[in-house]
């Protein structure tokens, strides 16, 4: 049933050109031992995956369905480094030996300028219509103010629609309700791995849509100028791999800028991307919630909101929301996009099941609109304490020996730690992110995005420079105590999650 | 298949004692004809039902997935009585001609109590936790405030424990997390009807769970005391009707106070209602959402948290929320207490996905705790208002000499308009229920309930006097020309809700 495709894959893994890691962050590949270079050529990395989630959980209740019971693993897995971080905050005062946490994915930077901002009188404004029932697509004042938002950040050729607007209580939300309004159960989205995790549980949770893989991985062959491309090459391969396991793939899912790689695709990149889902009579969803985490001033980002036109505008959903861009995750705020009123009618409808509070509506609607306050204060501040901590974690990386993607945007660094692997393993790799955790540090490790190369780790830069010190510090211990290149048998670890 | 249980359910339907309709408000059965007493000798109403969201919606959309194109269709069919309403909404000084809603159930009498309240300065306050992602069972703090809150207002014997809350953004998300992780797709909640319509869509719309109706009528048999008596009888009819089906019964959701008949269940009552459910495995969803709009202080509420000892505590999950007994539906904000972890755990697996604004969390601690303004200023001043607004109704309608049953709880009261139908259809129901819009008054018909005798219709009666009068007016105005009791044929509507 999948012999042809595997027969592909494999010839695609195993091309003589694919067997070295180049332009991995400014200290290249210097960092990457010859051991690891060899295994490439010895053990191709698969280029296709299927995630089946629920494989994963075996663990019933007697008192849940069986969905129940594998929602409900969900959170026991996904939990267990945030747990124990949890119980063991790191506090320079209170807790100096706690947790430093490395591994979510939040702008800590910023909240003296956010606090200060939603602070102001302006923001404390309550009328009748916000304590009543909204509408489930957001209150029509609140969608004008995303629509000229998007319109002026995203440069849109021309402004874009308030009926086009969907609000509602995070981007994780839109995930869940795209997911279930555009494919019935056991379909898929396609994505290229690595990605952020967490979109596995958003769209299978309620959805039961399940994600086909695109391995991106670290090696550069002739056609990729860099490690873990996305290539349309690589989108059709596993499509087809997915069709011929009779999986009904809807949809492709971009991240841009990428959570974990930190790629920003350019306007070619995504006219390619977007004509192979018009091919394919998929939808896109653009995840672009990091679209003003821009730090980098030499960088630029283009929005598909931005382009001149769209191949297949009544398939393209656009995501986007202010728990990174404006560092506030805890508001719980997701805009969708879409000129598809067929769509944007069905997630409204699930809409009553993620609704935003009224005066939360406000709030964002006066903070969205105070463009000079976002222009002259908020972002260039941002992006100049976000560029400092990057130059930070940067130059510890390159002080030991560390290599890493270098990343123009975004809140963290995709690491490459596979010569302190024991053996190339999913279970070493956790084994080494569980001696991290052990060690006060945590981190997301690279099977939690679904990187099919074990022995990368995304790690957060996005805060005040004395906990990067301490946390850098601490993974230098640990790593100190590591076996380099040595692949001798260690003892194995069941392996677990740990992402947000 | 189903020959049995139909045998049975007719016997019950068209037993000599049910014949007659009885104690309808303060004038009884005064406004009842005659020919509507017989017709139910006729006709005899089946006291079991199975919802089928899915068969009233077949337009199917070439963009969203089949299940898609139901989610939107709910969309589409349930806002026609609101879009009017929001295109037309009346408003003395700028449109006094515009629509008067007596169809949403919002408490409108309590704005400046809660504005003043919630602007207060103690409301506002930012602290980092707040703008991050929170627990998903809410933040700690909260929960204890929930906690508290509870075990003051429902009397309960020991205090209740903030491990057992979980806070998720309104009560519709309840539902649909519980129905998703108690039941598996096609499964099913026992319910008795009428009941507020909206939860068919919240436990169906992602969790494709339906509701088995255990249909109450207005007449008073030998077994009942009154119309629309809900009796284990009832429930275990309906049970053994969706098992002969092959329908997998989960659990019975119990609204108290209800809605939209305004009963509430004595402490016996509830003890029958949670033995039967105990006897069959069942869990039991309490809806308590109403429970601190008890306006008539003759009137004694009893919260299943405040029993003694619940007959089957791993399957009794509470629900509340601020919506109604605070008026601020707008707020979104909804508690679960369960004994049950595996059901609280499932729960918060979801909560990524119904997730509350970390400020707005902090303001519904700040107000939960604030006894002193609840019990001095809040509630004794709202139950006066509401007590005041249904005086004023009752009285009208009594003028009108439009039977209704009388309530002491609630914001809306239950009315017989029987005797204005052409014929007992729910068609004609719907014509009716379109002239009230058409001559500017938004009602919500029996339909919407799953009522199953045409012709009751739910008024919300909880709105400043001058609209309640001119609302009235308007009904009185059509009514006037609608010929009572004459059955003869008029022209077939199709059919469509209107709920909220």
């Amino acid at each position: 049933m999948f012999s042809i495709f595997k027969q592909e894959a494999r010839g695609l893994a195993t091309s003589p050109a694919s067997s070295s890691t180049q332009d991995l962050g400014t200290n290249g590949g210097e960092g990457l031992d010859s051991n690891s270079s060899e295994k490439t050529d010895k053990e191709p990395v698969n280029v296709y995956g299927l995630g089946d989630p629920a494989a994963k959980f075996s663990q019933m209740s007697p008192y849940l369905s069986s969905r129940g019971s594998i929602i409900k693993c969900f959170r026991d897995a996904a939990e267990e480094g945030y747990k124990a971080y949890h119980l063991d905050e790191y506090d320079e005062d209170k807790n100096p030996k706690g947790i430093i946490n490395f591994g979510t994915s939040e702008n800590k930077l910023c909240f003296d300028l956010l606090s200060s901002r939603l602070n102001q009188r302006d923001m404390h404004h309550i009328e009748p219509p916000m304590l009543q029932y909204p509408n489930w697509k957001g209150h029509m004042w609140l969608r004008d103010e995303v629509a000229q938002f998007l319109s002026y950040y995203c440069k849109a050729p021309v402004p874009l629609k308030p009926e086009n607007v969907v609000v509602v209580n995070g981007c994780a939300s839109l995930f869940s309700a795209l997911a279930t309004v555009l494919c019935d159960p056991g379909e898929a989205f396609l994505i290229s791995s690595p990605y952020y995790g967490a979109i596995t549980q958003h769209v299978y949770l309620y959805g039961n849509v399940r994600l086909v893989y695109a391995h991106l991985d670290s090696r550069v062959t002739g056609m990729d100028s860099r490690p873990f491309q996305l290539t349309v090459k690589k989108l059709e391969i596993a499509l087809l791999g997915a069709k011929s396991e009779g999986i009904n793939v809807k949809g492709l899912v971009l991240i841009n800028p990428q959570n974990p790689l930190g790629d920003i695709y350019s306007q070619e990149q995504l006219q390619e991307y977007l004509e192979f889902a018009k091919r394919h009579e998929l939808h896109v969803i653009v995840d672009e919630v990091y679209m003003l985490s821009v730090f980098d001033e030499s960088a630029m980002f283009q929005s598909v909101l931005g382009m001149d036109s769209l191949p297949d505008p009544q398939r393209t959903h656009v995501i986007w929301g202010t728990s990174k861009d404006f560092g506030i995750s805890g508001f719980r705020f997701g805009t969708l996009y879409t000129e598809n009123q067929d769509v944007a009618n069905a997630v409204a409808s699930l809409g009553c099941l993620h609704g935003i509070c009224g005066t939360v509506q406000y709030q964002m609607a006066q903070l969205l609109r105070d463009r000079d306050w976002i222009n002259q204060v908020y972002l260039s501040e941002n992006h100049a304490r976000l560029r400092a901590a990057h130059a930070y974690i940067t130059e510890e990386l390159e002080t030991l020996n560390i290599p890493f993607l270098r990343t123009k945007a975004g809140f963290f660094i995709w690491i490459d730690l596979r010569k302190y692997l024991c053996t190339d393993t999913f279970e070493e790799e956790f084994s080494l992110w569980h001696r991290f955790l052990d060690h006060k540090v945590l981190l997301s490790c690279g099977k939690a995005f679904e990187c099919k190369e074990p022995g990368w780790f995304r790690l957060v830069f996005s805060d005040k420079i004395p906990r990067l010190r301490l946390g850098i510090q601490r993974i230098r211990e640990v790593l100190e105590k590591e076996p380099q290149v040595a692949k001798t048998a260690c003892p194995a670890s069941p392996w677990r999650r740990a992402v947000s």
